[in-house]
């Protein structure tokens, strides 16, 4: 059993973290990850059938920055607002400091026009670690059911 | 007021049996219940009214054994993966062992060409017991909201 | 850091005030805010570009409860059943007494045909304080972030 402390660390983890992406803070979402973060968006499809294709996956934090910044560059043409619901998390397991823990999200985008729609769900697969106290990502892999539209869009889920 | 632990045993139940439905298995979502668990889904309209038309009803796990298996024979034209989360848990009262506990949902469904919608939002309206340890639903009265369509589909939520 | 059980009571304020616009017993609703409470609706993209316009704006609980009986003589038309999610729940700090709390929520709306919608996405930005041991709010701002359509439906979010 994960301690309340432990629970609520993680929790806030959570929360804290899409917190930046709903506020388009990417750089400060990225100080969520250890150095050796692993962060990667996987359609569910093909992780079901143990197919290689993802749709994002940066390998450390200086591939996450590199991500960021091109993002910054060139997807000035996509403004919206996320929003996120992250819900049911569930506590998995304890392996030498490392928790496998996850948790199921609804991401909502609303556009320049004050319109909103449903844009993803599916599920964080995460172990999370902690440094100096602080929980962060070892590694986060979002496996999105939402595959029909939108593969091409790369910001952070 | 019930204490932090059986509260978080209670939430992990209702995450763990969501998570049973949203990987598709069924089976072992029914060991989520009392051997005379109830388990029932209900027009919200119906339910205001007091009218006795119900959309599923199991009065026992047999029954909702029985159901699953239909499910397996009949139901392999509706394909689609399912995400609930399951939000505003409100743990009312204690009564001789027997929790009561309401909670909203969303359900999101996907179907197989990844294209996502809401499917059902609703409250859960539970009475929870404790078998050696272990929490178990004694009644799950689902008040659906949306009950437009799909009225004939009869997967658990 | 705050401590568990005022989390917890904070979060029961949450669940239970939506729970009472969700059963539209609103009268009860206007109860968990202090009698100089402020509730308001701003649109996002007012809030973020510090534009004074709101969508609805009550000082105190006079005001509320104001708003609740024109609503209840003017609003006949618009039938519909609220169901909320809130989630993400992140508590920034304690002062003096007053915790600053804030939430994301997604509300859908069902009309009386059955029919769910998404209706508004967005986040709830707090002050609670505690009244003889109850948790109130002192100040509820709701940015939307939906802002596209219905603006001029003024139910409580």
């Amino acid at each position: 059993m994960t301690l309340p402390e432990t629970r609520q660390s993680i929790t806030d983890l959570f929360y804290e973290s899409a917190h930046c992406i709903d506020t388009d803070r990417l750089e400060e979402w990225i100080d969520f990850f250890t150095d050796d973060g692993v962060y990667k968006i996987v359609p569910k499809e093909n992780y079901d059938r143990g197919l290689p294709a993802v749709i994002v996956w940066c390998d450390n934090k200086d591939m996450l920055r590199d991500r960021i910044v091109s993002l910054r560059n060139a997807n000035i043409y996509n403004f919206h607002t996320d929003r996120h619901i992250i819900g049911n998390i569930r506590f998995l397991s304890e392996d030498a400091g490392v928790h496998a823990v996850e948790s199921n999200y609804a991401l909502y985008q609303t556009d320049p026009e004050g319109e909103s729609r449903l844009f993803s769900v599916g599920i964080y697969m995460d172990k999370v670690v902690f440094l100096d106290g602080a929980a962060k990502f070892k590694e986060r892999i979002v496996i999105v059911d939402t595959c029909a539209v939108h593969s091409m869009v790369s910001t952070p889920i």
